[in-house]
C-alpha cells in the first residue's frame, strides 16, 4: 500500500480486544501509553510502544510530537450514504416517506459526473473532518456515482468499501435499474476498483422492499464469483418497512430470511440498523459472522426506534457491530456525534430493562450490556467496527503491519461546558492513566463533537488540520 | 430597566402567536422582515419593522447592519441548574443513582463563595455562547449559591428567574436545609433580589422525593405571601422516581396532586420534565395555567424517556411548554441542541402513534402535533417559552415596549455538511421568504449546535461574538 512516513510522539488510546469481554474490568481490553512513539514507513505502522523502548531503535529518526492531545485509531463508519451528503437534516417523514420525498429527487442527480465528483470532494472533507478514516458506503444505481467515489477516496487514499447501490422498485423509474443491468455493471465495477489502491468492493442491494428477488439473485451470483467482497445492505429500520418487506417476501418467516433465502447472510455482510430484529434473528446472524450497524443518530433522527445493543452483545450469541453515521438519515458525520446517541439509546433502553415500568422486562444483564462506557464506545468506533467489517487484519489500532489511520483528539474542544467539565479529571499536560484517558473521552462522545478532531492522519499523512477558535465576551 | 441603546438593521424572524393553532399555515403565526430595523432605546424595544418605514423616523440614527444573518429573540431555558455548569456527561446512572453518584458532591461545592462566583461566570458565558438570554434555574440549597448567581445575572444584566432550592431529605446532610430555614431564607432572598434590575424569584422546592411535606407547606406559605413570586420544580421525570414519590405521599392519587394538595399548581408554576403524566394530569395543568419545562436533552442523556408533547398540545388541553437543556442532567447548553433532540423525541413517538407497532397506539392527531416545525421549534424557544413562563409582557419576541435580548444566527456554520445543507435552499445574501427562513432554521436546529449563534445581545448591548473558524484539508 503507498502511504507515508513518519515518526508520531504522543499519548495513545486503542484497543486490543473486545470489552464486553471483560465485563467490570474493561480497561484490559484497552492499552494507553503515556509517551509513546509510532513508527510508519509508506502508510504502515512498522513499530509501537513507550517512547522510551522504541526510539532506541530510530537513532536519528525525525519526531512529529503532538503534546496535549490523545491519538486514537481512525473512526469507521459502518453505514453512510454518499449521495446524501447534501440532505442531512431534511423534515418530517419516517423511513419510506423519506425516502420518496427527499432522499431518491437528490440521490438522482449523481448520474451527473459533475454533481458526483463535486459531491465526493465534500463527502472526504466531512469525513476526515469529523475524524473518519474508513467507509463502508452506499452510492447510487448510477455507475457515474461509484465511480467518482472510488476515483475521489483513491485521491484522498482511504480505505473505504463501497458499491453499485441496486434498487429495481419502488424508486423513480430514473432512480431504477434492472438485476441484468446491475449484474453487468458491478462486474465490470469490481474488476476496476475491487482491492485497487485502498479500494473495496461491496456488491450492494439497497434494501428488500427495493430489490426483486431476482435482484437478490443477481447479488447472490455476484457474491459466488467474487467471495472476496463484501455485501452491503439495510435490514428491519422501521415496522412499517418491515411489513412492507414481509408482504414482497411472503415465503420468508422473517426479514433475516430474505437474506439467508438468497445467500446473502454470513461474513463480510453487513445490514444497517436492525432496530426491530427478534431475539432468533440476531442468534443467526451471531451464527453465520453477519454484522449489523448500529446508526442511533438516524434510528433517532427518522424515529426509527432503540437498538438494543445488550441484547446483541449478548455473551452466547455476540452479534458484530459497527456504528453508522447514516448520513443523511442521520444528522451527523463525526462518530463523536454517533456515540453520544448510542449512550442515549443504551439509557433509554434501560429504563424499560430494569423493571420499573414493567416487572416482567426486568433483565439486569443486557442493561448493563446496554451502557456505552468509553472502553465500549471507542471500541466500537475502531478495532470493534473493523472486527465487524472484516478489517481487522489492516486497521483498527496501532499493532505493527497495520495501515496507519488515526485522529488527534483535542480533550477540551467544543462547546464550553467541555473545558470545565475535563478539569474536573486531568489538569495541565493530560492524562496520566488508563481510567483518566477514558474519562476525558467519555467527555468527548458526550459533549463533544467533530471540534475535538483536531487532526486526521490517513496512511501516515496528515489529512486534516482543525484550526483554533476563541469566543469574546 | 437600564440597557444600552442601539438600532440593528437587518433580516428578522421571530413569532407573534402559537404554531399549533394555525395547524396547515404555521408561517401565520409568524413574522419575517427581510430588510428590517430594530431600534432599542435603553434596553428596551421602541420600533420595529421594515427598514424602509422605520427609518423615515430616525433620520439621524446611527445603525448597526447584520448582513447574511437571521436575526431572532434571544432563546429561554425553562429548566437548567446552575450548580452542574462543571458537571454535564456523567456516566451511567439513571435519575436518583445519577444524582447520589455525581450531582450532590458536585452541588455541595457551591456553599463556598469563591467556587460559586467562578462557576457563576462560566454559566452565563456558555448560556450566552449557546443564544440563551433568559433562564429559569435552580440553585442549591446554601444561599451563597443563589446569591452569587443573581449577582453574577445582574452584572451580565440578563433576565433571570431563579430561588434557594429547597431539599430537605435524601441527600448529603450538608445538602439539607430544614423548612424553616428553607422558608425564613427565601424571604430573606426574595426581599433581596425579586424585581431588583432584571432578577425574578422563583420559591423552588426541589422536587417531591426530596420535600417533605412540611417543606411543601412553607412552600405554599411563600407563594401566599409573595404571589408575584414564581414556582420552579421537577415532576415524573423517571419511573422509579415516581413510584418513590407516591411512596412518601400516600394520601396523593399521582404525582400532580402532591403539588395540588400543597396550593401549589397555577400560573407562574413550571415543573421540568413530565415525561410520564398522564391525560388527566396534563389536563389539569392545562386547566391550572401550570407550564411544563420539556427537556429531551436530559430525557435522552439519563433515559429517563419520551415526552408526549403531541398530546401536551391536545387543542382542547393546551399546556404551557418551554424547553430546559436541564444542564448538567442535558449534555448541552444551547437550545439548539435541545430542539434537535425534542425533533427526535416527537419522531420516535410518531412511529408507536402510526399503529405500525400497535394499531391500537393510532393517533394520527397526536403524530401531527409531534412534528417539531421549525415555526413549532423556535415558537418554544422564544415566545412560547416567555408564555409559559408568564414573561411574554417582558420579552419573547420583537414588539414594541419589550426586551432587546436578541441572537444573530449564522445558519452555514458549524460541521462541513451544514453549508452545503443549506445552499439547496438559498445562494449569496440570503432567504427572501419566510419559508426560506424557517427551512435554514430546521437546518440550524438539526445540523448545527452552538456555533451557529454568532452574536447574543442583551438589553441591546452586543454581550458575546463567536470568531471565525476555517479547516485545512
Amino acid at each position: 500500500m503507498a502511504g507515508a512516513s513518519c515518526a508520531i510522539r504522543g499519548t495513545f488510546f486503542d484497543f486490543i480486544d473486545d470489552p464486553w469481554k471483560h465485563i467490570g474490568h474493561e480497561q484490559d481490553a484497552a492499552r494507553f501509553i503515556h509517551d509513546g512513539l509510532l513508527v510508519v514507513k509508506d502508510g504502515v505502522i512498522v513499530d509501537f510502544g513507550t517512547f522510551a523502548d522504541v526510539s532506541l531503535h530510530y537513532p536519528n529518526l525525525p519526531v512529529t510530537r503532538l503534546p496535549n492531545r490523545l491519538i486514537l485509531p481512525g473512526f469507521i463508519d459502518g453505514h453512510i450514504h454518499f449521495p446524501q451528503v447534501r440532505v442531512p437534516g431534511a423534515y418530517g417523514n419516517q423511513l419510506l416517506d423519506w425516502l420518496q420525498t427527499w432522499i431518491f429527487p437528490e440521490e438522482l442527480k449523481y448520474s451527473d459526473r459533475d454533481y458526483a465528483r463535486t459531491s465526493a470532494r465534500y463527502f472526504f472533507d466531512a469525513l476526515l473532518s469529523g475524524g473518519t478514516t474508513t467507509c463502508l458506503a452506499f452510492t447510487t444505481s448510477s455507475p457515474v456515482s461509484t465511480e467518482e467515489f472510488f476515483d475521489e477516496a483513491a485521491r484522498r487514499n482511504v480505505r473505504v468499501i463501497a458499491g453499485l447501490t441496486g434498487i429495481d422498485r419502488f424508486a423513480p423509474d430514473d432512480l431504477l435499474i434492472t438485476p441484468d443491468e446491475f449484474y453487468s455493471e458491478s462486474q465490470r465495477l469490481i474488476e476496476r476498483y475491487h482491492r485497487k489502491g485502498r479500494n473495496l468492493y461491496a456488491i450492494t442491494p439497497r434494501f428488500a422492499v427495493g430489490c426483486s428477488g431476482e435482484m437478490m439473485d443477481r447479488c447472490r451470483q455476484l457474491k459466488l464469483e467474487h467471495n472476496d467482497c463484501w455485501i452491503n445492505t439495510h435490514i428491519s429500520e422501521n415496522p412499517s418497512e418491515i411489513r412492507t418487506a414481509h408482504y414482497h417476501f411472503p415465503g420468508c418467516d422473517d426479514y433475516t430470511h430474505v437474506h439467508e433465502k438468497h445467500g446473502l447472510l454470513g461474513p463480510k455482510f453487513t445490514a444497517g440498523h436492525g432496530v426491530w430484529l427478534s431475539n432468533d434473528e440476531l442468534r443467526r446472524f451471531s451464527k453465520a459472522g453477519a454484522a449489523i450497524a448500529f446508526c442511533p443518530l438516524s434510528n433517532l433522527f427518522l424515529g426509527s426506534g432503540l437498538f438494543r445493543l445488550g441484547r446483541a452483545t449478548d455473551p452466547d450469541n455476540p452479534v458484530r457491530i459497527t456504528l453508522g453515521s447514516d448520513m443523511g438519515g442521520g444528522n451527523a458525520f463525526s462518530l463523536v456525534r454517533v456515540l453520544e446517541e448510542a449512550y442515549k439509546v443504551g439509557m433509554c433502553n434501560n429504563t424499560m430493562l430494569d423493571g420499573s415500568v414493567n416487572p416482567r422486562d426486568k433483565d439486569l444483564a443486557e442493561a448493563e450490556r446496554n451502557k456505552l462506557s468509553p472502553y465500549r464506545a471507542f471500541y466500537l468506533a475502531t478495532l470493534g467496527g473493523a472486527h465487524a467489517l472484516y478489517l481487522d487484519d489492516m486497521l483498527g489500532n496501532f499493532d505493527k503491519g497495520k495501515e496507519a489511520d488515526f485522529i488527534v483528539v483535542d480533550w477540551n474542544a467544543g462547546q464550553h461546558a467541555m473545558r470545565w467539565r475535563q478539569s474536573l479529571i486531568v489538569e495541565g499536560a493530560g492524562p496520566e492513566t488508563i481510567e483518566q484517558a477514558a474519562q476525558l473521552m467519555f467527555g468527548v462522545m458526550t459533549i463533544g463533537d467533530d471540534r475535538n478532531i483536531d487532526e486526521t492522519w490517513v496512511a501516515g499523512k496528515r489529512s486534516y488540520k482543525k484550526t483554533v477558535e476563541a469566543p469574546q465576551f
